[in-house]
């Protein structure tokens, strides 16, 4: 197996264990993100080690990519398990397990894991779309109703939602009362960081936070959104001020990807999350 | 709804009938299965009405196309109901029920329907892979399966296969005593069509059955395959010779055809196909 | 016919009616805007009724979608003749007519029937290029010369262009003591705006006004342009502080959008441009 | 301006002028033949001068590459005006022309100047497609009428169609008593070929009489046609076996060629002819 | 490093041994070939262990994919050195290798092993080009010029080239001498394999040598080859009737296939000639 | 030879000369630059002579394209020979030098030039890279060493870097005591240009210093750059402020470029740059 450049360390050694979840069978329009953490991987051979922002360098790191899990399309259930299994397996290591998608659902494989081991988990979610609905062509289990399985598992309260700016009437009536729901941008995110002391938290990225036109590359972009500079310093804001425990990025798809230039963007977020997860944490004031 | 170039009757009116399958939940590798009907109803519009080989006019015909059915992805068992359910009612109407795919599992729902209405159902299956294990990632629902699962209903020297040249050692051990299994080519196909006599035929044709030359536009492409004119003549012999009572088209995938040409290829069988199916069929000798 | 998600009201009882204009006849480079319209409603299956900008749905209005005119290709004046008949009847029964274009040329179709009908004609125009040649390519109906041709039947000190960076000197010194340019952005626009009371307002979008960053898909883009956020604002500006009685979006060229993103954002235009012409329009002081 | 490889001799000094004719604005469907000179042109570079086939060589004459009319889109009729008189030139000066389209109309100006100057002149039209209709969407000057507009000006028994395969019920009805039209290849051209004895012959190539294995960078590709091999064959017999005054290779569309692939075998078919049209002409017995 | 599939075993276990050559320095116009193994790695997850044609099945041997050579881009010279390295390695272990282009300048570092271990070698080249340039603007170590750098190491009557129909008439030329080269089948290969006898061959193919109906992913497409069918069938000809010591698959280029079929085309032909070279060797009458 | 577009004045009459550069043979990852001037060549001709912002124009000024230098792959020791001896010439007869690359590594022929005519040369390098390693892959000459290579010619404190956010931790170590080396963005560029004088300034300017939200069209795509009005404005601040003696603009990669837009930004740049070169140049208070 081809790992991410610059983690090839056994799982036992390294703090932080990369995994893929290439599931996209929910994917209700282009599907595609099942690509994506090989393609990140194939390209993350043209990354530099160093990030000039955090003075931190891959090479100084023992980090464990564990390949992806193989998830068989079709039907939801089984890969969740799958998902959920592997990331109990990481916790229950002390590891902090970082995934790669895939759609939007496969999210919830990994909550479920952390979600058993930590109770009183909270969410810190970055995206365009509310993924609130209960139900989604017909279905519970969807990229549109992954966040309200996530509710249903913690309960409110417990939920922060960033750059949200898409979703159905009826979802965004329902955040009003069950989730904290930041419209557009990052508006309050430090604040409620802070307000997290160390509670553990599941952090959830969507790359489609990001407005298209910094990363095209993705299934239901998205007009209105943030851009990679704000992006990249609210990764700082939540990993350098609260204890994340587990989290993922997901939904970037190479096949909406034709110039590279997404993967490529993804692939340095990967990077910057890699160095901030690793321990000594950035300190609170880091920002 | 736009409907194929010439095929807005209705459904009382039409003799064939005209389905979209937008499925490909299952599909191992390449998706996009989902996207074929509705890019061959726009490219249709560039499709001339007449077939000089056939001397038929698509304006001569009352012809319905239905549309797509409303296929939630994921769990495939739904759509496959739904499938069954469009085409029983075609069929109890006495119409010839043509659908358009999708990977090659919604063909199973078809067969049902066929199967249910039709003791003694033969299918005739044109395509470049078995199709015949009974378990596929650990599901038994999967383009990698279908045909195993139609034999689950029709039983013993009831499948005839042709153009053939990939599968699992054990895939063609297992067809060595269960279907009648032609590698490559067309070869016996007259004379298989000419001992069906009246029985009743599903036909499936995966467009896959052709060479990469002659179709790059599906999701597993497998060279070694027969040209468009072998594919062309072969339509002629099957629905010119037996009692077809159903069929579909499936595996074009226009994510894999970026020029266009293979959505064309797929476009003029279908309307040599739909010519085909009009009463009076071809004559026996026609070909 | 396949509508525009949410558009399936008939046009007698929609207050705004929605028509393609599938022409780019004159195109002198990239041709491909032709594709636009069928583009977007195929992509608009992707899209939220709901915008949280406006607190709006479209379930909560009639809208129709008359479809694209039949135009035909070469000599653009049958095809402008045939807009202007379209568009003179929406307005002959109230409607306010919203086009998806194609090339630019379309808007004087719709122009010349506003026009004809209501005396005294304002244009806002949002572009990257000046369009005021008086003939280009030895032709006066070109994509190159449209504004020149509206400044025919509106005159002087009619037209407010914004966010212009591209032309020929000439243009540039004719527009000078003709119409009301603003280079690059949209600076002075809400003066503009409250100073037209009442007076009707032809609105043209052409969407390579954003800067390639957020709007790629088009066939001559043009760097140095507006953000999406710059432009969503414009619109509400323009829609809720003057008497709007006919626009239209063009320009997205589907060939030159391989990721779709663009798309995307032309969707997401249209969503709101729809939402904001509905009854009662946006106050003023909306913004 | 950079020539075809090999080509920038002057206009005097070659006997074979090639000139681009940029011209798509009646395409009814995917633009693009605009692109196909100067791409052709481009890739020229990565082609070998030699050709084994015909043992001869680029290098050995003198050849005159005149670049690209600049003709406007839009109405047609301009541009062909200007093919006409750029013919007529050629022909006056006793130079064999060989247009590079652009769509196919732009043979209807070639063969103007040819009929003008040689009475008697027959047509040898290799094409999936009749273009034998007398209107189309609203127009007689079209891709889809052009070699009825021709047959305006040469009359009955003077044309003669191979490989055709598409075309409406009336055309080929209107072709059994105006052309000589053989469908699907190119059975009968030897001995028509040999029936013109001196006759001045105007050669007109669609290149989509090829089948999309071996040529998918078209518009309107079409399914069972010719290989290239017997496309290659016959241009010599055609040239080999009759007077060819003047010629074409039309309808390579770059943007429906992704790989390049259909680019270098119009190249290489370019190269041939070329080289077959050099005096001394090919014997006809060489084939 | 992931592999192909069905190819993890050890150097040790291994009879045959697969390795990428990931260098396209030279390429004239368009590189890509670096990507092509990876791409087959990547893909070969889709292809079936099972031949049909052979009756035998990757799971029943221990092959061993080395993976790919870090050969550095710009001068091709180290790259040789590293590629003639691999391979003494390799045979000095009484393997056989096969090797994975790149362009086909790679040929030439593992011809210097397999020639400084078997006196008298001798090489059989499928390809369109005849590759025998003696420089190539301005360098000796060229894709142009490989296999005349491989005549300096064997000398006069021991290349056997096939499939030929592109060069410089200098390079036909020249062959006539020098070489045994077939224009544009592979007439008479079986009679030359089996007047090899035992003499050791070093087998290389440059994938071109199909027509690019059949296989367009290539960086210089050269119409008038030869189909599938017959490569397949040859490469059976030369491995069962002949003593292949050390073999090549060169010249699929990724960024030339936006569709996927080529490289499908590609890892086929690989699993075929994987078998082949398994031992027992095919018998010399199995064709 | 096709020029830039209002560039076709002999080498004699131009001040400023452009010329191309077309070598990516060291590119590590995607290759591609090598197409970018001929890209942008054939692209021009839908670009305005005028400049707003500038308000100059092409047409005012006698400019010589000298097209492409014939630079061979491989081995870039020949090709960099040739920039150099290009630039000389250039530089020999008192015109200032516009490269378009290919890589970057291809500045080092120029920068040759430069410094060999310059005694006390300074570099002005905007980039997204440090490039500044002492080898990479085994090579002193490559696009990732390019800039230390310059500075082997110019020594410390004579090299200004902007817009930086990549490399390895050892380079930014090193640029701290050799170079001056800026973070991110322009900050300080205006106070550096003030600095310099008179003296002379070789501007080398690589595209990729643009975020890819701006600029997706190159090999190595950079997230965290600047806009394009950054951009566009800091060529004024160098043009306007101080003695530029030569200059490039490298590594816009056609392939990577699917929509052309970046093609369109580069093209605008190389615009405003050729306009801005021009005598007299602008005024040092211009920005």
């Amino acid at each position: 197996m081809r790992t991410f450049i610059g983690c090839d360390a056994g799982f036992d050694a390294s703090g932080v264990v990369i995994f893929g979840a290439p599931f996209d069978g929910t994917a209700s329009y282009h599907p595609g993100t099942r690509f994506a953490a090989n393609a990140m991987r194939q390209e993350s051979y043209s990354l530099e080690f160093y990030s000039p922002h955090l003075d931190r360098d891959l090479g100084d790191y023992a980090i464990c990519d564990a390949g992806d899990l193989e998830l068989p399309m079709g039907d939801p259930a089984p890969g969740l398990a799958m998902i959920e299994d592997f990331t109990a397996k990481a916790l229950a290591a002390d590891k902090t397990p970082l995934m790669i998608g895939g759609e939007h659902l496969v999210t919830l494989g990994a909550v479920r894991a952390a979600a058993a081991k930590f109770p009183g988990l909270r969410l810190v979610h970055f995206d365009a779309h509310t993924d609130l609905r209960d139900e989604f062509t017909g279905t519970r289990l969807s990229h549109a109703t992954v966040l309200r399985r996530c509710w249903d598992l913690v309960g409110d309260d417990r939920i922060w939602q960033f750059g949200i700016r898409s979703g159905a009437r009826e979802e965004f009536r329902w955040a009003a009362t069950h989730t904290h729901l930041r419209q557009d941008d990052f508006g309050g995110l430090e604040a409620a960081v802070r307000g997290f002391g160390d509670a553990p938290v599941y952090f959830t990225v969507d790359l489609d936070v990001m407005d298209p036109a910094f990363f095209p590359g993705t299934g239901t972009p998205e007009s209105g959104g943030v851009t990679y500079h704000a992006l990249e310093r609210a990764l700082r804001v939540v990993v350098g001020g609260c204890n994340v425990v587990a989290c993922d990025l997901v939904e970037l798809s190479p096949p909406c990807d034709p110039s590279g230039a997404s993967t490529s963007v993804a692939l340095k977020l990967w990077r910057e999350l890699v160095l901030m997860l690793q321990k000594p944490r950035l300190a609170p004031d880091w920002v």
